[in-house]
């Protein structure tokens, strides 16, 4: 599919100090879109100035939740641009695309259109060893309608922010509540899928935790109410001397492309890294008798974030003294190396802008 | 609150085939808005010409699900119109707006801005006793930001649409198919809210119960997997000689109120009914014995839906030989005779536009 392109009259200013970005504030000079339609299925690809977008007050996004994103990165190394495992995202799109009834989307047509975009904006990438470019792909329902049924016309786009560091003073470890109360989703619901629905769930949650001093929140199963899932915007990993352990993919944690990344590059360098079921009891047990060394969550945003404290159900357990652990420190400049093309990653992870 | 007008230079045409409008498809002349930020609350209550929005690629309402919504119908009966307990919707809004982290609305006042656009838009009511003005209410997250957070700032419509009956050819026993698959939601959840991820998540099992020819699926619980919850848009009772039954409000089911005032109207006649947990096992029990005389929905499309046939894990049961029974019937009269203003309903039921 040919991508149209519409140039803007006037560039706008980028935003010198880096530091202060934050994260998904501001945006870039342009935008790529697509649209579905029945008939013709994806077309209109088109690479458009940043601008508002118009809608139908009764397009079906703004009342079913039909909606999907994605998130990744753009690096800067000097003048190399870099994305990180693309071809991942769009897969992991084409499946919560799956989920919600949304049609699936080219892959390799979507890495190829996020390259030229990137490759266009990539003045906006911050020159900067902390700070990106954070992309985000996106897909909303559009049909001016209000039956319950899937829209026939869809609205792809991906928009562009650069973002400052996670951690604007180096990494620090987080302290996380163990939600008891609210649900993030179940199996057979949208838990696997990146659906709007599942952030919209996790927002009163967080704000509690928030309040109570934690910087995030630990979800458990709705089931049975004891094994761990995920970290509000990231999956989560427990080290041991032995091991290290993550929770198995059980058909309501969302597989993270990090995730993914660091249970690879352990076990590419020897480490035992084992998915499987993990309960609260068993981490709490294990951090009793002094065999709990570290504990991470993983995520496009933090890449690494070292957890420092967990409370559950009264009981607060701080891990490895509330510092930094080891094996955290190792993946975090490991990946981010990698990320940044100051280090060659594996086949295919380093995409060349 | 004082609320604008803004006139439209020229009315649309009237549709006359009111048998025809299908559900939610045609739009009236004007529309209701009101914005909230955190620094004026809700203000700027306004009715203006019906038109498209204009949002920014980032608003959080297409990233996060965080949008809510409401339903409920005016009804005409010659030159009468009345709206059906307007204030049980607008508290739902607020629960709902509760669970999504959304401030709050002024109940009463939203009635009064209600009632005064829908005597704007009298014209556009079907003059029928069965088509209606379907009106929407919805609240969606605007703040321009990526950040997993509530949102700061929120735009309230309201929307009206003509809308056909929901049977062309009367009341119709439909098929339901029981979900063993797919999981709504859980207790924990936003089960409770009428949240835009709920009816996202019910898509695909709603497709695939109609690829086998089904009109509805009926949920059961996602923990247990075997307690009733609710059917895709409606809530369930069934009927045996002793009681009428229908699930309790458990924390992961919508609280409707066509069910709420089926419960009062069943109770003011002396009839028993039970809220409870039910089985699917015991549904089947009951129909083996012969003791289950009726299934029927209620929600506010349909007002009352009799089940003909239950379809659960290669079992079909046919209730009432897929027939109309008498409740069912006598219930759908009794309350579109109210909602009608054909017949006086209990204290604030009816309320006159």
């Amino acid at each position: 599919m040919n991508i149209k392109f519409e140039e803007r009259e006037e560039l706008k200013e980028k935003i010198k100090d880096v530091n202060n970005l934050g994260f998904g504030q501001y945006f870039t000079d342009y935008m790529f879109l697509m649209n579905y339609d029945e008939d013709t299925g994806w077309h209109d690809a088109r690479i458009v100035p940043y601008d508002n977008i118009s809608l139908p007050p009764s397009a079906m996004c703004l009342h079913y939740g039909q909606t999907i994103f994605e998130g990744l990165k753009a690096y800067r190394n000097g003048d190399k641009v870099f994305l990180f495992r693309p071809d991942e995202n769009f897969k992991r799109m084409n499946r919560s695309n799956d989920r919600l009834c949304i049609p699936p989307i080219d892959e390799e047509f979507m890495v190829e259109a996020l390259k030229k975009l990137i490759d266009l904006e990539r003045d906006w990438i911050p020159d900067s060893k902390e700070a990106s470019l954070y992309i985000r792909p996106f897909v909303i329902a559009i049909d001016p309608k209000l039956g319950v049924h899937p829209s026939g016309s869809y609205l792809l786009m991906i928009i562009l922010s650069p973002s400052g560091p996670y951690y604007k003073d180096g990494l620090a470890p987080i302290k996380i509540y163990v939600e008891d109360k609210y649900v993030r989703t179940v199996k057979g619901g949208l838990g696997t899928a990146k659906a709007g629905g599942n952030y919209a769930a996790s927002l009163k949650s967080q704000v509690e935790a928030e309040e109570k001093g934690f910087s995030q929140v630990l979800w458990i199963d709705g089931v049975n109410r004891k094994y761990i899932e995920e970290v509000g915007s990231m999956n989560i990993f427990f080290v041991t001397e032995d091991e290290i352990m993550t929770p198995e993919l059980s058909g309501s944690i969302l597989p993270g492309i990090t995730r993914k990344s660091i249970i690879e590059l352990l076990k590419s360098e020897g480490k035992k890294v084992v998915e499987r079921r993990i309960s609260i009891e068993e981490i709490l047990t294990l951090h009793k008798e002094g065999k709990l060394l570290e504990i991470f969550g993983t995520g496009t945003a933090a890449v690494i974030s070292p957890v420092g404290e967990l409370f559950y159900e009264g009981t607060e357990i701080i891990v490895n003294n509330g510092e930094i652990g080891e094996i955290s420190n190792y993946l975090y400049n490991e990946l981010t190396d990698i990320q940044w093309g100051r280090k060659k990653g594996p086949e295919g992870w380093q995409v060349e802008v």
